[in-house]
């Protein structure tokens, strides 16, 4: 008698139930699981890349174009001197400027293309090639020219807007501090008020608050628009922005002080400075009065009432460069990915099936592991952006006016700039190890993409900090307090009057009863319902997000209950309340994917997106089945299931891997990679 | 009556057991949880720097103190061209081989340090400076030093050594093939014996066979160690290494093409280049003939009659290798997490607990979760390290002959080396976000330690690749026939003889028996055990290792024995392969770290580095929870209550962070990071 015969007649020992029993996955001598009834779907790339482009396909496709034309910076970064690229960077930027691509988002009236929607598919797509050019694109037309158009009011777009978009004036966006980042209202620039001159005085009083890591500042920009602390008489009136003229003729002004940041991890072609303000003095008319303006004696008038409402108003018109970082991260993992899976598709190494041929490394199962369900991530981050995209777009071209929409869109660009950036620093990082040594060299492209992406995870705010606003908004139900509330406000508000809309909302019965309209087996619908049934997926991802939520609030009003501080309850939940913010995005990128897909008409397009949307919900969920079995809705056995079909899903999608990548349409010329993939 | 209370009535609802209600973690008003009778311990930074140090603490010393010396090279790395940068390092290593610090491994007479546990401390400690330096000793010193020592005879360590040591004679170990890294037994590279003249003709028949990203090889080396296939009157032999000469004078010789590998992600001081040889011809005696000759008329002659196993018996004494990229994985990860750790204790950002002064980091209950595990998990990969640095001592200083042992080291050594490099890229990772935006400044570090230690993960053996070496000699129990069998072989042999032994040995209710002599409650010992129980926090990992390991031999088996194609058998077990092997590692790591601390004398140190061990282990539990959950060995509320246990690890660990990482004794001068940590 062997010792699992012994093992076998325990029937209440589980260990057998795994590894040793799998009926479920019987093994089959095809190298494709060809179950009875199922076809495998041919994917019409062209056809693929059409639904991925959407409505912004022509400008799309003029980025394609404009980067190919100068694919030679790919080069140009490896070779050139740092002050030599950066002069590079700047005049590709122009040109491509002259091509309306960088001012899409702009008023057709300063010569802008008056579409805020083309502007981030034009920003997103610019992700493909040099990274450099992307960000200093961001800085200039993005922050910069977003600040003015955003901020400023018309006496400034008259001044500022038609040369910024053409690249005629250079600028930059002067926020951060050395000693702040995430916390911006504490930043230590002055700008006093004289009305004797009608002045703003600008002062930067200690090291701390100079301003730090500032695209375009080192070398390129004519202006700044800073951001410090209102004083009128000696009374603060928060955080500010001010047009600083920085340099005239190339030269720096007197009283600025600006420093180079030095070499960087990557992006080396933008000119980060630092910079420090002597008493600089500008006009009245340089502070950007669309939310507060000072009279000409001295008076302080805002339409908005309370100081951090005013604040966190003001921020909020910047989101773009939220929804845009997302959406770059998005697409730089798109290009690491279309080299790994063609990699895949053409090196074998070792013999396997064969003792004549060594296998190709995509017929690996671990291999399959590692790419497939990142491609499949891709796709559904793709279509999340594409959601968010155009909620910025009727958010801002006035097409919508609800407060609601504008915070809910707040939440949704945080969590989605989160989610895309966090991925393509993942997605790059496997695929560099999945081609090996060769990966390492730069002619193979992973070293920029690593490189120049690296800080998209704390630029445009540290994804940590910008989960808990999320998580905010969730807890505060977007309520009308919502932007007046630092963390430690929503400690409190939370753990006051909110906590009962909150849990009364995320009650598991209002849940239940929802779920089960949708699904069958009533109280057992997370046993009965199939893996593969979308209403089942996304009941998961809700209750593990209202469930969270709820347990959040719990704890935050224990603690505050118990007489604890609110900071340090805040800190001993800090990650129930990451945590929360995560399960919340993760559901509406899910979402995202099962509603553009649900909504193709048949055929094969939707057979394999489907595949695709399945392997993402499913390794969505397994990635965090250990929450779900710990909160009942997952039992090992279905636990172990949804692996086993999540490995049948990558060999079903294995075949199709090489359309799926290819219909992103990133120009060959953006791949290099010539000895890897031919 | 509120929603929540309605859920409270369903008793069966394991939805209330979770954020709901937590009776183990009562909010207390303290800062700090002092639970009663718990005494904060205090460390001394000395004593614990020579405890981790150990009996190699001279020669760290040495090398910290030539690192110091060289300080200026981590500037150079920013300002130097690539060429300049090259010579540079080159010239560094020269110097600090004239100290001793290089040489440690090699054999006395021939001017070196006769001590191969002193040459690993050696090489690792200089992981806390610049890698490039690092990379060129390893080349140098460990792969080419390295092979004409392990592969050669005494006429060439009497025409090698002594020059190499000194770095007068530089060399390379020419391996690697652009169509074959992993599977190096496939190399292209021919070497035929030409009899009528006594010579090797060294020959690459096509650029898929080339030397690819050899070290050493663009500039440096005067020779290589080249892998090729021995032909002998047209009948292969398998690869053999030869002694081929590539420059004279610095210029490359007749017959052999040399081109660079141009610019990589990192360790650009480090000459990779590419070879191609003409039918170069070498004297038969720079055949490296400790395990096979021929003589000068042609005849084939080994000790070794299989060829498999002659060349993995070659391969294998080249092990060091492994061993001390492990290492230098562990001790880059600890130069980050000293940068981020110093910085969350000086950072300040958001008032939380004060309304008039913000927080610092480390104060933040998710800052600790992001740093405190992986200062954890250093100190547990510290004394895996050492552990196997030992025994690499042992076996190569001739104080163990049994081969067992040797087959031993080698799985040792590279599953220690797979979790070393892949904490390394992790760590750098989550510490250079923990630091912001000021993290991507090259000033900070994390530019060149991210670039530098990305390769790690896939040199000297890809990560995935090795792990299947593991799990190969887990498998076939480091059978005789370990060094014979291919994955091709490996399947089958363990469908085959070998999966009833693995199964005996791995059963369950052998494993059962032994946990209970040490664990009370019986069958029961995994839920009534004590968390901090550290026989509990081994007998799960072990259950966990034992567990996959059987899963997969009974899998393999029924795969054969359905008829399936050994490869798409192994295939479709590859993830479960990869993850009985990561089992295994992760549990030698547990005990390497258990064993230390227990053997410690009672007192604060061991108090203190206790806590550190039990947040390794329930981090590594808790980490792989859905797995235990999945195989009944935790139940839900179990598992939950190891996360709270976790957190208030952390809690107890957070004053001590400090202290745990400057005990790693990483020179102030290679933090630089000035403006981070001051």
């Amino acid at each position: 008698m062997t010792t699992s015969d012994a093992v076998d007649k325990r029937p209440d020992d589980q260990v057998t139930d795994a590894g040793a029993e799998q009926p479920a996955e019987p093994p089959q001598a095809e190298p494709t699981p060809a179950k009875p009834g199922y076809v495998q779907p041919a994917i019409d790339v062209t056809a693929l890349t059409e639904l991925l482009d959407g409505k912004y396909a022509e400008v799309r496709n003029l980025v394609r174009q404009n980067m190919v034309e100068e694919k030679q910076i790919l080069l140009d970064e490896e070779t050139m001197s740092t002050d030599d690229f950066r002069d590079r960077v700047r005049d590709v930027v122009v040109k491509m400027a002259s091509t309306g691509q960088t001012g899409m988002g702009f008023p057709t009236e300063y010569g802008g293309g008056g579409d805020i929607g083309g502007s981030v598919a034009a920003f997103e797509t610019l992700a493909y090639g040099d990274l450099s050019v992307l960000v200093k694109v961001g800085v200039q037309f993005g922050l910069f020219g977003g600040a003015i158009l955003q901020l400023g009011t018309k006496a400034h777009h008259d001044a500022y807007l038609h040369d910024l978009i053409t690249g005629k004036l250079m600028g930059c966006f002067a926020m951060t501090e050395t000693g702040h980042g995430s916390n911006v209202q504490a930043l230590g620039t002055t700008a006093t008020y004289d009305a004797a001159t009608g002045e703003f005085v600008i002062t930067t009083p200690d090291d701390a608050s100079r301003k730090d890591y500032i695209g375009n500042a080192a070398a390129h920009a004519d202006v700044a628009v800073v951001f410090a602390q209102l004083d009128i008489d000696g009374e603060g009136r928060g955080v500010h922005a001010f047009v600083v003229p920085l340099r005239a003729d190339g030269e720096v002004l007197p009283g600025v002080r600006i420093e180079d940041c030095g070499p960087k991890m990557g992006l080396n072609g933008v000119d980060n400075g630092r910079i420090w303000f002597d008493g600089v003095r500008i006009p009245r008319a340089n502070l950007l009065n669309q939310f507060a303006d000072v009279t000409e004696d001295g008076a302080y008038e805002s339409t908005i009432d309370n100081a951090n409402r005013r604040f966190f108003t003001m921020l909020g018109t910047l989101v773009q460069g939220r929804v845009c970082v997302g959406g770059a991260g998005i697409n730089a993992a798109k290009v690491a990915l279309v080299i790994a899976t063609r990699y895949a598709n053409v090196r074998r190494q070792f013999e396997a099936t064969s003792e004549d041929q060594e296998e190709l490394l995509l017929d690996y199962g671990m291999h399959q592991r590692r790419l497939l369900p990142r491609i499949a991530r891709t796709y559904a981050l793709h279509f999340a952006q594409e959601h968010v995209a155009a909620a910025l777009h009727d958010v801002f071209s006035g097409l919508t006016t609800d407060e609601q929409d504008r915070r809910q869109l707040e939440a949704r660009a945080a969590g989605t700039k989160v989610l895309g950036t966090w991925h393509a620093t993942d997605t790059i990082q496997e695929c560099r190890e999945a081609c090996g040594g060769a990966g390492y060299l730069s002619a193979n492209r992973f070293a920029a993409l690593k490189a120049d992406t690296d800080v998209f995870t704390t630029f445009e705010g540290d994804n940590h900090v910008l989960l808990q606003l999320v998580a905010k908004g969730l807890l505060t139900d977007y309520s009308s307090e919502f932007e007046d509330m630092d963390q430690f406000g929503m400690v409190k508000f939370v753990a006051g009057l909110a906590v009962g809309t909150v849990l009364e909302r995320t009650s598991a019965h209002k849940l239940f009863q929802a779920i089960k309209d949708v699904l069958p087996g009533g109280d057992q619908w997370d046993q009965e319902a199939g893996l593969l049934d979308p209403a089942y997926q996304q009941a998961m991802l809700r209750f593990r997000e209202e469930h969270m939520l709820a347990g959040v609030a719990r704890r935050l009003k224990r603690g505050i209950d118990s007489g604890m501080n609110p900071g340090e309850v805040f800190s001993r939940v800090q990650d129930h309340v990451i945590g929360a913010a995560r399960a919340h995005v993760e559901r509406m990128v899910l979402d995202s994917f099962i509603d553009k897909v649900s909504a193709l008409p048949d055929g094969d397009l939707k057979v394999a997106l489907n595949l695709l949307c399945d392997l993402h919900a499913l390794s969505t969920i397994e990635a965090d089945r250990a929450w779900f079995m710990e909160h009942g809705r997952l039992s090992s056995a279905r636990s172990k299931a949804i692996s086993r079909e999540i490995n049948d899903l990558c060999r079903k999608i294995r075949p199709l891997a090489g359309d799926f990548v290819d219909a992103w349409g990133v120009p060959v010329e953006m791949l290099r990679s010539e000895e890897l993939i031919g």
